[in-house]
């Protein structure tokens, strides 16, 4: 990691020690990136976990000891209780620092945080688009973000040289960077990832209240296109709560594109009308095509597969 | 694969040479099957790749002359041809041969097939839950089958010698082989496959509408969630058309209850009922747990990564 041939930060404060956090703290020591890390949880089962595995150089009792003198905190926790976790730690922050989080909604987090947060501390909010179905402390590896997305939101108002470092400090995590407005942030993420993810619980519960198709019938048989779709519905409860409550329009909007696409696709099966879906299905494979010519996935014949042995 | 120290079959007639049938050949040669395979293939560009790359002992040009003497004939078209195909073949199939196919829909084929076939010849219908994303008589691999279910389709009508035959065979392609009535076939695919495909192609489709958001940054940002939906909907477009047309009555039925589904967390979202998704969401959970438990998927935390490097 050459960005980082000295830490970008002196200390970092990590807020909530789940899967995003624990893989920054062994992505930062993997590159460098910050002189010393601190850490906290709300509950004392995960700060023993992560005093256990020496996940941070110092796991405090409270967000406000993990919080002083750092040159970057990182609100690591769920998008409903960022604005509370930002006036716990308001007064407690150094003069100058930078505050990011990691929510994967933008909009209401900026909301909730922003009032918060006191003159001559700079906001910079950003997302990592990486993730596994795990969570907890134990969850982290470094190279979780290796060659994904990390999106920054930016306006006028935001402060140069906090997001330049915080973007030097993301590609040092492995990440590629964008920078994008709120809105616009939380309609994309919309599309590509809060509306698969309903989709994939709601088909998974579908499948689970089947009287006639017993659970060990969907469980032997989810070879194909199901399996996928319990893969995404294992991620963390609280965090996708969180995420429809606070993107609520966004999710919204899609949703009911969603479902009208889906009763065109119902009626052309109803009616037996061929066409429109052999030129339904035809046009998505292009996409697939641009995916993979993007970089983001491999043209490896895996589908349905997994790494299964 | 001990269960196949002589071939179960003397001659077998793979008609149709795309993924399944290809990797049918590879797996047949890798565990000794068969004595002979014969092959057929509609257009004459498949039937050159095959001849170039060694795929079937020997081609035919036509499917009639594929089936001459084969012990077991294996329809690998899409299910909307069975019936054509099965007539062209029934005047030249050996008396006491088995015919099989390898359809994601079983009803309809059954009704399609069944008539052509001249008493004498067993029809065991049959269908192997694997596939990859990729088409064609190039995309075939003998490991396709491995450790992955077959399902024959049996009743009481049902051949028993030519059905353990054909459970011998699947068995040394690599598979587990269950027996199941063909409606509760088609009913529990398409819970499983049918329509999480249809929904995954939808959904694709829908971010390729949405004009505000560009096709790069659905791309670009499709880490979590969506990028499993497009290499779902990146499968071939003819095999799944006749799939939604012949399993109709099925994957309406699921639909509704997915939409009924899908319109209750729409409203828990739009009321922000957080409990209700938190609810819906853990018992989505359960269900990965015993994917995981019954071996058809490991606990590797690779989603929304693949086999990105």
């Amino acid at each position: 990691m050459s960005a980082a041939d000295q830490p970008i930060y002196g200390r970092v404060a990590l807020i909530g020690l789940g899967l995003i956090a624990s893989s920054m703290f062994w992505g930062m020591k993997r590159a460098g990136l910050a002189g010393e890390v601190t850490g906290y949880a709300r509950s004392q089962e995960t700060r023993d976990t992560a005093r256990k595995i020496g996940l941070c150089d110092q796991v405090f009792d409270s967000a406000q000891e993990a919080v002083k003198d750092a040159d970057l905190v990182v609100l690591c926790v769920p998008v409903g209780v960022m604005g509370a976790v930002a006036k716990d730690i308001a007064p407690a922050l150094k003069p100058g620092a930078t505050v990011t989080d990691v929510g994967s909604v933008k909009r209401q987090v900026i909301d909730d945080v922003s009032p918060h947060l006191p003159t001559g501390v700079h906001f910079v909010p950003a997302h990592p688009l990486a993730g596994t179905e795990h969570s907890g402390p134990e969850s982290g590896f470094a190279e979780l973000f290796d060659n994904r997305w990390c999106l920054l939101i930016t306006d006028a108002e935001t402060d140069r040289t906090a997001a330049d470092n915080l973007a030097r400090f993301w590609r040092g995590l492995g990440s590629n960077v964008d920078e994008m407005e709120a809105d616009h942030h939380d309609l994309v993420l919309a599309v590509t990832s809060h509306t698969p993810h309903l989709i994939a619980y709601t088909m998974v519960g579908v499948a689970d209240d089947l009287r006639r198709v017993s659970e060990s019938e969907v469980i032997k048989y989810s070879a194909s296109g199901f399996r996928d779709f319990t893969r995404i519905a294992a991620s963390d409860p609280t965090m996708w709560r969180d995420v429809f409550l606070n993107n609520k329009d966004a999710t919204l909007e899609i949703l009911g594109r969603f479902t009208e696409e889906l009763f065109a696709l119902q009626r052309a099966i109803r009616q037996g009308d061929g066409d429109h879906l052999h030129d339904y299905f035809t046009r998505t494979r292009a996409i697939r095509r641009g995916i993979i010519e993007a970089g983001q996935d491999t043209d490896a014949p895996d589908f349905g597969r997994g790494s299964a042995s």
